[in-house]
C-alpha cells in the first residue's frame, strides 16, 4: 500500500469521515506546500507526548511537565460543584461558555440502555474515587451533565446509583442540567419531554 | 383565470408551499374522485361557520352553539395558571402533552424586535382584559410560553411591561418557560444561553 | 367529526402533507378572510367541471366545451413526434420550457419493476390506440420520458415491448431522453450511469 | 501554541472542516493508540515524496521512480482520446467507471465566469504543450470533462478558444459531456438546459 492509499485509510476512521472525504483531504494535502505536510505530520506525532489526561478530571490538556490540567490546578475555582461530562468536547463548550466556576469530571462516554458492562468503557472507578477526595475539599453538589437523550438519562441513572453510597452519607447533592427550551425551539414542535422540563423549569 | 389556475394561485398562499407544490396538489384533486373535491370543498366552505374564536382564549374551535371553547368552559381546569402561547397550534401541542391543567390565552402573534406598533399585530388589549377578569377568579400565576428566540424574548419584555400594573398590583407571578436542554439536545452543540438554562435549571 | 377535523383528515392525504401540516393549513385558512375560504371551496368544487382529461393525450385541462386540449388542438405542432410522459407535471415542466414543439401523452404512472399487472395502472391501452391513430397523420419517432430511476426505465423497456409491433411495422424510431449531466452535476459526484451517458452523448 | 491547537488550527484548513469538527478530530486522534498517530504522522510526511504529478496528466500518483503515472504509462490505453477534468477526482471517479480507456489531462480548476487572468490559476499552458505533442501521436478528440454550472460552462469555451489553432489545424473534434438526466432526475423537476440535453441526445 502507497504512502496515499494509507493516509486515505487512516482518515476514513476519523469521526464522520468517508472514502471519498478522505480521498478529499489527500488531494488537499498534496496541493499544499511540502512544509504544511510536514507541520502537520510533527504536530500529529507530538500531541502524543504534549497531551496527557489530567490525574484528576481525566480531559486532555497540552504541557508535559504537569500531572493537573489548568483548570484543575486553578485554586480560585470552586470546590464546592463537580460537573460530570461524557465527553472532553462537553467540557470546552461548557468552559468557553464562562457560565461555570466549578470543578470538572469527564466520564469519557456514556452508558449504552443495553450495556452488561458500563465499567468496562466509562471512568467510573475514577470517578468515584475522585468524589471521595473532593469531600474533604468541600464537595456539596454534582451536576450530572449528559445528552438529553436515552443513553444519557441512563447514564445519569447508573451515575446516581453508583454514588449514592458516597453522596448520602456525606449528605451532597446530586443534580442533572435542566431540561427545557434549547434555544431555537418553538412550542409548536417540541416533545413531551421538553414541555414537562419547560413547565417545570418555568421562571 | 381558469379554476384550475384560481386553485393554483389560493394554494401558493398557504404556508410553506410554494407554486410547484400548489400545481401539483391539483393534479392530485383532479386524479381524486370527484367526491373527494366535493367534501373538501364543502368543508373548507363551512370551517368559517362551525369554527370561531373563543371570547376567553381566543384560539379557533368548532361548535356553533358555544361563544367559549371546551377547555375555557371546563371548570375543572384550574384558574390559577394562565399559560400565554404566541399561536393556536402551540396551544394544541401543549395540551396534547396532557402535562398543563391551567388555562390559555392566544397571543395570534409575536412581537417583532423592530416592531414600532405591536398591538396592531397582535391580541394584548384582549389579553390585558383577560387578566384582569381573571384576578378574582382565582388567578395566581401568568406563564409566558413564547418561542426561545429574538421576537420571543422581545415578547416576553413587552407583555411584562404591558401586564405590570396588574399583576403588581394582585401579586400575580409572571414567569417563562424553562430553558434548558430539549430533547436531543447534546452539551457539545448547544449554545451559551442554552447552558445557562442547563445550569440554572438543573434539578 | 367536526368540519374543522375534516379537512384536516381531507389535507393529510394530499402529496407531502403530513398531519402536522394539514393542522396548520386549517389555521391558516381560519386566519384568512372568509371570502378568501369562500372562493378557495368554489373553485375546488368547480375543477371537476372545470376540467378534464384531453380525449388525446389524456392530460387534464381546463374548458369545458372542447374535447381535445390547446396542445392537441393546435395544428401548428409537429406530428412527428410524440413525446411520452409518466404525469401531467411532466408534461408541463416541457412545455414550459419552450424546446419542444411535437405532441404528447400521458402515461399516467409508470411501471413499479415488481409490478405483475402494469396494465392496470397505467394507460398503456390509450398509448396504442392512439399511436396506430397518429401514423397515418406522419407519426416518425416517439420519444419515452420517464424519469432516469429504475422504475422509469422498466418502463421504457415495457413499453418499447408494447408498440413493437406498430413501430417496426410502420418504421417508427423510438427514442428516450438522453442520460449526462444535468445542471449543476459535477464529475466527482456523478454515478456510473451518468458517465455512460455524458460520454456516449458528447458533442 | 501547543500541539494540540497546532493540529486544530491546520485542520481547519481542510476542505469542509470547521472549528469544531477540527477539534473533534483532536480528541479521536488523542483516543486513538500512539501507534495510530505515529502512522498517520509518518504516511502524511511521505507522501510528499511518494506522490509527485505525472509529467503527462498532471495528476498526484505514486511512485517514486516513475515520471509518468500507470495510466499514462500503459500503451494499451487510446491514444485518440484525451479527457480534460477539473480535478483529480473527477478523473479518479471517471477511471473508477471503467467506461472510458483514453488518456486524460487535469486541468487543475475552472476557469471563474469573472476571472481576468485565468491562465494563473489554471494549467493551460501544460494542456497546450501536451495536445501539440499528442497529435502526432494519433490523437483524434479532446473531451471536454467539466461541471455543468458557469464556471464549467466558461472553461469549456475558453478552453476551446484555447486549443483552436491547434485542433482546427489538425482537424482534432472538441467535444464537451453530454447533457440530460443525471440518475435520479425527475423530468418534473430539472431545468430547462437539462431538458435542452436529454432531448438533443436522446436515443
Amino acid at each position: 500500500m502507497s504512502s496515499l492509499e494509507k493516509v486515505i485509510e487512516l482518515f476514513k476512521r476519523f469521526p464522520g469521515i468517508g472514502p471519498r472525504q478522505a480521498q478529499r483531504f489527500v488531494y488537499f494535502l498534496l496541493a499544499m506546500p511540502p512544509g504544511f505536510r510536514k507541520e502537520l505530520a510533527g504536530a500529529i506525532a507530538s500531541i502524543g507526548n504534549d497531551a496527557k489526561r489530567c490525574l484528576e478530571c481525566g480531559r486532555f490538556f497540552s504541557g508535559s511537565k504537569h500531572t493537573h490540567c489548568s483548570i484543575c490546578s486553578d485554586s480560585a475555582r470552586s470546590a464546592e460543584q463537580l460537573l460530570v461530562v461524557a465527553k472532553d468536547i462537553d467540557l470546552a463548550n461548557v468552559e468557553r461558555s464562562g457560565l461555570y466556576s466549578g470543578r470538572y469530571f469527564v466520564l469519557r462516554g456514556t452508558i449504552p440502555v443495553l450495556s452488561k458492562e458500563p465499567n468496562k468503557y466509562i471512568a467510573t472507578g475514577a470517578l468515584k474515587k475522585l468524589v471521595e477526595a473532593r469531600v474533604e475539599k468541600g464537595l456539596r453538589e454534582i451536576i450530572l451533565a449528559f445528552p438529553a437523550n436515552p443513553d444519557g438519562e441512563h447514564t445519569e441513572r447508573e451515575i446516581r446509583g453508583l454514588l449514592s453510597p458516597i453522596t448520602d452519607k456525606n449528605n451532597i447533592i446530586v443534580s442533572a442540567l435542566g431540561r427545557g427550551l434549547s434555544t431555537g425551539a418553538e412550542l409548536e414542535y417540541v416533545d413531551r419531554d421538553t414541555i414537562r422540563g419547560a413547565l417545570q423549569n418555568r421562571s
